[in-house]
């Protein structure tokens, strides 16, 4: 990587209090393997910290976002108790250069719809036991797909089909499909703004998919590629909006 | 084009209303020279209304906007007084399949803010008497670069400059150069959802650019790509999400 | 559609001629009910013509190109008995506004490479009787998605898998999925020069799958689709590319 | 950067030993301030070495391109005394992860049309003198983009205009503007098979382009960029492409 990067791992932290059948698989909750995992795979290169949903400002103030290289967002039972001031705020500091990966059922959250533009609307089924979910890289040199098998095999999963109704990804990193036939758009990456965007579809609250190395070495490559942005010369200068002829003259 | 277009052009109408200079160059408001437009360019395929800000419900009732395949979009003065019941009724409508084209000061509507997810924030300059634009076609074969010259000059325009906080286009049709040496991506496609979306930005109110021949071509073309959609066989379908295995055989 | 379309179809005719099972279920050839596909769906918008390898120039002459707006393709053991200057006068022609729709193991064909610029490799698995495939749309709304079942349902195919060395498409319609697990991106849109391509992967010679009329419901989708350029005002024009300063002033 | 990178800087070298106006601005070649900055921008990160296409190969051997990870390229009065069995070469170590920045009249190079797919061709004029260039960043956040200013002006250039024949680029970074009025689609990256593209506009033998720090800084970053491939775990996987059923789950 090219830079320490700051990672709040963001989680709603519902499922694990009060699900037995949830919290027997994650009793330290959800977020615990994934920073276990963003530890292991980047090491002295990232300082990690975690947020949920009880803290206040669910731990999303702006001093925290000031210091937040890249954002992981997982949540699902509780996206409308999210505060509308704290998702205009996520917003605001992806548009100006913080990295975001959305997780699993994070889809239907508010900040993953208002960067989208669309429903983010999918097909699903949860049969009990789940079922196989292949994950397969179309771009196989990407950063983000790096070190993992071709292709990534999740034993018990629950289906996400298409239609996803996302704006067509900026870059298409992995296709899953299921073993009743589906397929789905699972690794999409997005430029908004200054800041990145990708989503990364496994991992149901029922399965231990955040304990799988494979599912943690993609979220690490994802957190070090959106971190990876460039420190933007101009992509807020919009902000500052009227310029007069031969401005750029003057200031270079 | 495919099948017959309804299309509903929608003008704030304030500027003509009152600023002299303005008023001078629409006496019959700026939608005017562009419904002209899409009746000679489009002729019988289209039937044109024209709804402005002040009437009820900005003119977009749920009848209305059933009934438009395309809803053409120019605003600058008020897009706060648009109503926010209204931008969600419009944006659900864009992504059920109806096409959108923003024009200009559009750019900063709270419609397009919406579907893009981003500021959509640009660098301008308004001297008196603007300066030339030069439009360019980068991909000279797409539907909506038809029948216009290469480059389509207007003379007086205010400047629109990069960065232009917008999504990576899903085609990129047009880009404009300023006499000023300043350049901007002024022809952009989006699909969202089962809609299409282009963006369009010459037009400023105190130029008389909605009168020009290549402009309403333009603009025409753009009517008629937004219009082609398909009718989408499953592109709502996420709304009813939850499927059983082997939905499909069932179903077809 | 917006223009009648002269369609040529070409098919190496082959294997339907030496091998009885190919016989069996293509006896006129392969390009038999792709020929009758399009007569139904398209009915008086297009005229179709065959042509096959062992034709003189392969059927496919300076004129008969000059008279096709859409080419389909396909060739699977006589790639290389495709002579050079033939796929040199279908590129340009490609490249001049000339449609190709380029089909299964036409991804290996000596035109399809040179249009892509990559290896356009994949895996694959010929077991006897083949496997299920699923086509599922990744956009709805597409005109080459329009009026076909999600998902396509393709009993017995021979299996196509990623990674699959192609560009990234610049419009990705369709993924499969097969019974086995792998993934495929099997409907891909590119824009090369003033000239559409679509690559769908359907169709191994063994299996009737030219046959079920979802299939050639796409193959005339994407015929329609191809055939859908503007008569590029500037695409050619860098072939005359110097130019004076103001020029376009003269010209318009 | 995350590895260390060995760049073979590749030039013509024609013009500069036989024309004296160029001689005067690169005695030492245009090679020479190419690895100046290269040097200076990236360090320790980076190995840089030369060739030339007088020498055996053109300096491109079989070991020199197994040993290259990213190679530049500038050529124009001799595209045609390149040999193809080294754009072969070059073609196939670039879809197996080699990254390639192309530069200025390289775009009608064999080895950039052959990875195109297109003619490459251009509108263009060389009046004496030239004329200002400007590089706007339409991706600010970009690696490529960064630490140059916003816009990059170019005292003096030859024009470079649209209709630029390309693929639309994976992603677009720069457009430039020229004093004459035109755009161009100057700064684009491909990713083709394992491997990154970068075309970079600037840099006629007649200016001393590649002596501004602002254009070495983005021939730097972009070969950084273009170095920034993952080891691919499968990108090469298709040239075995026959697999039985359940391949993957014996080898992972």
């Amino acid at each position: 990587m090219t830079r320490h990067l700051n990672v709040t791992v963001w989680n709603e932290h519902v499922h694990e209090r009060r699900e037995p059948s949830v919290k027997k698989i994650y009793p330290d909750g959800m977020h615990a393997p994934i920073v276990e995992g963003l530890r292991r795979e980047l090491g002295n290169d990232v300082t990690v910290r975690v947020a949920t949903l009880d803290e206040p400002e669910h731990g999303l103030t702006d001093d925290v976002l000031a210091d937040t290289d890249v954002l992981t967002w997982w949540g699902h039972a509780a996206h409308d108790r999210v505060a509308d001031s704290v998702v205009d705020r996520v917003h605001a500091r992806v548009l100006d250069g913080m990295g975001i990966v959305v997780l699993h059922s994070g889809h239907y959250s508010k900040i993953f719809k208002r960067l989208m533009g669309t429903t983010c609307s999918l097909i699903w089924r949860s049969d009990p036991g789940g079922e196989r979910e292949m994950i397969w890289s179309v771009n196989p040199a990407h950063p983000i797909a790096a070190g993992v098998p071709q292709p990534i095999v999740i034993p018990h999963q629950e289906m996400y089909g298409e239609f996803f109704d996302i704006p067509p990804p900026d870059e298409l990193v992995f296709i899953s499909s299921f073993e009743g036939g589906e397929v789905f758009r699972g690794g999409c990456c997005y430029h908004r703004g200054a800041g990145r965007v990708f989503y990364f579809s496994p991992g149901d609250q029922e399965y231990p998919v955040y304990h799988q190395v494979e599912v943690q070495r993609v979220i690490a490559n994802a957190v070090a590629w959106c971190g990876g942005v460039a420190q933007a010369n101009d992509a807020t200068s919009g902000r500052q909006g009227d310029r007069p002829r031969n401005w750029f003259l003057r200031s270079t």
